[in-house]
């Protein structure tokens, strides 16, 4: 065991050393620094721009639950967008459903996405290969603007909107607007949303009202991923009540007939995941500003 | 903003740095070392041998998730004794419920209780002045075995076993024997449980096998507490399932007839804690060893 | 021993930890944020807007060659002049020396001169209670450009010059040439002047040819200060070569008429001081640019 | 600029972080575990089971502090012996002086010193490939014992004695009596000899006092190190002084006739470091315990 550590440095007053066992890779692609390393605490991991992206240890937790819950309260999804999810877990857990005929993938960073095929084989297990999948190296907003092609879920798994960082565009009501046109009907719209915090501050709120006011429903739902020290929060938005009040004997049906095999999402996880405290409930039931390109939201940047 | 910080060593591999904006108290009291800390992401902190105890961030969510589970789920509780619990908290959440004619608070360390009383006044809030509140300074086991009189509910609100701490006693079978011994017909002991992993791991499953063993009946449950950086465990033990089956029309009638008002607690976060991790359930099902006077089981400990 | 530390951020790429037994004070003055910290391995340190001042273990050091050198080097200094120095430590060196009728400390921050004398008693040891001794709370450069008096030797014990910090000023032409004028015949103006590199590397260079360029001479020195992690340098400015050349008998003999007692400076310690390395010596040989209140000098500030 | 950072665990109470530009290798040979790191504040850097050996910033500083005074000190060496200097700076110094004939350098590592060759290209400098140097893969107490052959100067460039490391059994007396039988006639046997602190505390003097009962003369020195963050001993050890009476002359033009070329050692240098703070040249004056095989000196070990 060395002394060698990644600073994850969650805000100005909070810093998390992570023990590093080894260095598996440190380089820059023409959009982001990138590093794997092995930690001693959460197994392999990926990290952009001194974020950690996702972890062996839970990586599972974060991909099922950006994608499942959507998924499952489609009653039949047969071509699937996602948006960034370079390590390949997001198209991993997309295709598990049986009745998906095409999965494409847009990301911009080509060298990332071959980085996390060599690196991190267990996150994408093998899913860039099958003949389901289309994996479109391009910018997400450009993709959702000028190609034809109408999906039943489209689910954004891009990095958090940081100050003068180019993800920020994908967090706008302009951006979800384009993206709502690529929906085919009764389709779903599902992403990361940030943060959750217990007492309702932060982004989130700030989102899920700006997907809202775009979709006309957007439900947020919640889940502690270790590797994030934090609770973080996903929206999934359509145009009427699909994932809240999805009934516990479809959810479980619905696996079944689509052999889906998790390791974590369940009906049970699906309810517990949608129960928010009271506080971030209060606070998504207030009125509050939306996040447009000329005002978007932002997230607290390491390094300042 | 100065360059203070707490270091919260949550393992040899994962290290915690907490910017301190002011150092309220350093002490040692006879039993441990004392810190009181205005945090920059916390708030207050009460931190005992380098472990925070409990955040004004987020104190009413553990203290919540401690006490009201099994306050509600027994019909009438009169009579509650608290072991542990120095902070107050514990106290101030029981005796929301008006139907608590008694409230018996034991904790070992008085000069901790007087620590507390002063530095963190919002945590007991006034309990300890109630005239249906007595604080014992005293130790707990001793109280358990020679004092007379049985209580409605049981919490154990002790910091966790380490290697060699004499808190160790408290999660064992013969400790848990003795308290049972002081339950009245339908009684519920409940206490902290240590921290939850998701692949199950940790010496959570063993307190619960222990408890169940020794009660007929224990029900696992599991907040995401920030402070902690972690899930939280709970077990509450009975002789039949009170708290894993508790309908939530009953919840909420108690809730209002005793007029407990609570900023996390509900029904619905009742539902949600019980909700655990599939991977943690099957861990829990196993067959697994008990924590006993002989053997006990130990978490982590700073420092090494 | 607690999990307490304060964080010396010698640079963005060098972070020294120091662990804290015991906080003493936190407090703001009307100038800086200030701490007094009993540290594991410094002993008590004095913490100025996050930048240890000095520190138990080797305050003796630094204070000494600060002080000694100068006034060994002048014939028989009779008034003092020292800027800053609020510690007294500085004061208490000046007194050491017997020929000395009248040492003047001029600190802006009175606060700060308060709480050193409570809480750093041995930094003083008394001085401030020297009818020898006068103490001005006042601002440095108007007392140097408004007061009449001259002086043998004037020593500037000021915190290093960063971005925006009004003791900028302290370390330009203008303020020295108006240091001059206060300087009797054959008097001596000693400065602290920031960390030395064994590469030349930093602002020394540019202290030292300023102060050649108003005073005629100038001589560098150094010491490694444990406490501040580096070879810490000083600059002693004359109208001729006085500290350089002093020789050893000349020093062993007047510390001796004049009674001082010292704990590290002596003939060699004067001697070993002004032996720089090769590297240092090369860098202050060349032309370089001056530090102006146009253009004054500045060192790295940390937290940016 | 990413948040990777090396631990030095100075002690318990100093933990100094340095940010790691790029990790270039992560081993473990036989004997210890490696790190080849790129820091942001000392260029590349070798580490040893977690302790800094090296680095690009100040090595020379190190190596010709370890080499020169001796070398220097001898009218005429031809055969030097290097126990340890695995990185082959020390081997790179010693070839400076043209009068060598033949430099033997016996280390243990052999995986280390390939490992040195490759990453480390500067601290060798080809010296691996002189025709005067013999690299000896092997034990150097065995080496001492049992191999013929005797030599002017031995230079021992090991890591520090750790509890239960190997290299303790060079820093006792019979280690040293070995050593100075493979000495000739006016030999000189130099050693690092671990941190010197202010206070004359630690095991520099129980090492210096071991050489001298051992050699008759020994002479401490020291110089700042900054990769080190500490003043760091040497010993020289002969059978009269050579070392400590060298006139500054003589320095001077055998530096010149053997056409050695320096960045930091000269005449002033070796000066310098022999001239030690009072307080460290009391305690070296002070009868104290020596260092043997069955009661051996120790540093500090990190990790504990």
């Amino acid at each position: 065991m060395t002394n060698a550590w990644f600073l994850d440095e969650e805000s100005r007053d909070r810093w998390i050393f992570h023990r590093v066992r080894r260095t598996v890779l440190q380089t820059r692609t023409r959009f982001c620094n990138v590093q794997i390393l092995d930690t001693a605490a959460l197994g392999r991991v990926l990290v952009l721009d001194d974020k950690i992206q996702s972890a062996e240890l839970d990586e599972a937790i974060y991909h099922e639950a950006l994608v499942h819950p959507a998924m499952t309260a489609h009653p039949g999804p047969k071509r699937v967008l996602i948006l960034g999810g370079g390590e390949g877990a997001t198209l991993r857990e997309v295709l598990k459903h049986r009745c998906v005929e095409r999965a494409v993938m847009v990301d911009i960073d080509g060298e990332l996405v071959k980085i996390c095929r060599k690196h991190l084989p267990s996150w994408s297990a093998g899913a860039f290969r099958s003949p389901r999948a289309r994996i479109v190296i391009g910018d997400a907003v450009r993709f959702i603007l000028r190609r034809p092609g109408t999906y039943d879920v489209i689910i954004a798994d891009i990095s958090d909107p940081e100050e003068d960082s180019p993800a920020g565009v994908i967090y706008t009501r302009e951006f979800y607007r384009a993206a709502r046109r690529r929906l085919r009907p009764g389709g779903i719209f599902v992403t990361q949303a940030t943060e959750i915090f217990y007492d309702g501050s932060g982004i989130h709120p700030v989102l899920r009202a700006t997907l809202a006011s775009v979709f006309g429903r957007a439900d947020s739902y919640a889940e502690y991923i270790p590797s994030f020290s934090s609770l973080w929060g996903f929206v999934a938005a359509s145009d009427r009540a699909v994932v809240a009040g999805l009934d516990r004997e479809v959810i479980a049906r619905r696996l079944k007939e689509r052999r889906v095999r998790t390791s974590y999402y369940c009906a049970d996880m699906h309810g517990r995941m949608l129960l928010l405290p009271p506080a971030v409930r209060k606070r998504l039931a207030r009125k509050k500003r939306l996040s447009t390109k000329k005002r978007p939201a932002f997230v607290y940047t390491p390094g300042r």
